[in-house]
């Protein structure tokens, strides 16, 4: 099924592509493979969750932080490859959530960008997965995600 | 020589295949490369050794538990692999440890992983490592391992 | 144009090989990708810029570290290849900046190793990055990264 087609089915809509903060590419593509740089839960580059996940954001909202950070590397791919349909499937998620003292859920946080990719994608949408807890993360956003996707 | 009578001689079996805690596959495949989820020191999903590397754990402990992260890797191969001869090396370790303030021998602990593949694989159970320090792991675990394996 | 020239332009120079503190390779290769292991701001193996950024350490310091962890990078790739002009591109770097708390400019921090990436490579010496905070690193160095490298 159409990518496109399948987010308008869930409501979704891409976001536009995040400004770029710093010396890298948004994607980089070796032969099948392309390494998405880690993204946050930003709305045109304006971080909207913020804060630690367990103290100042509950689970749900940690979810709902890696749900944007999945957006947003969708619309990078989008950018980069012109067709989400392209996407065979989703390699490998490393997700980083900025944990307050004792937060030790950090697998159900990043459940709220693989759920996405499975809606989405399918079983394809479904690949390995690192999930833990950082002091800090870049401008104080909750989760910070960084894919591999194969096409 | 057999990896599971390599395993026997060294007084080792393997676990059962941990169970899954998320929406990720345990092991994802793409060409030569077995990209495998993070994995902790539990025993059937239980986490067997918590708390920070540094306060609550030694050093001994965190290697000990950098140990059953690879063995439940290793369990995780075999299943998806149905026999771990065909692992051809290890490419690369990224290696998590819960440490307490001021701990800074992340390499020795993550050493306890290396040390196991070495004698299990011999030189091709050394890859390229990365070993850092962290505040949070999912449920408390004092370690958490991902591996790049080629086959 | 030929990298060690290159660096000497810049006024630079490759570092001694690093000394390797644990059971690990600097280098593993796979097919053309060069997977480099997570390097420090060393110098013939002792930490040179120890502590968090944000703290003890400014911005500009962290930005010196990460270009010392570059340079140790290379120099372990020059130590491998024999040659540094077989690197056809910079893939992913993935940089751990021991941070103190409410520190959140990793990004900026990790561009001192990106800047001197592209002054070498030029644009092929971006690739993907992410950036994140941890509480510790091994030897309380103040950043490590790792670097996939295509040949």
């Amino acid at each position: 099924m159409d990518v496109l087609l399948r987010l308008q089915e869930l409501g979704l809509e891409l976001p536009k592509v995040p400004p770029i903060v710093g010396i890298y590419k948004p994607v980089k593509q070796v032969g099948n493979l392309l390494y998405v740089s880690g993204q946050g839960p930003t709305v045109d580059g304006i971080p909207v969750i913020t804060g630690k996940i367990g103290a100042e954001r509950t689970i749900a909202e940690g979810q709902e932080a890696a749900r944007i950070c999945t957006l947003n590397s969708l619309s990078i791919l989008q950018d980069f490859l012109g067709d989400l349909n392209r996407i065979k499937s989703v390699v490998k998620t490393l997700g980083f959530v900025a944990s307050a003292p004792h937060f030790n859920y950090q697998p159900k946080v990043i459940d709220g960008a693989s759920h996405l990719l499975v809606q989405i994608f399918g079983e394809a949408g479904q690949g390995a997965r690192s999930a833990v807890g950082v002091s800090e993360l870049p401008f104080n956003i909750s989760v910070e995600i960084e894919f591999l996707i194969e096409i």
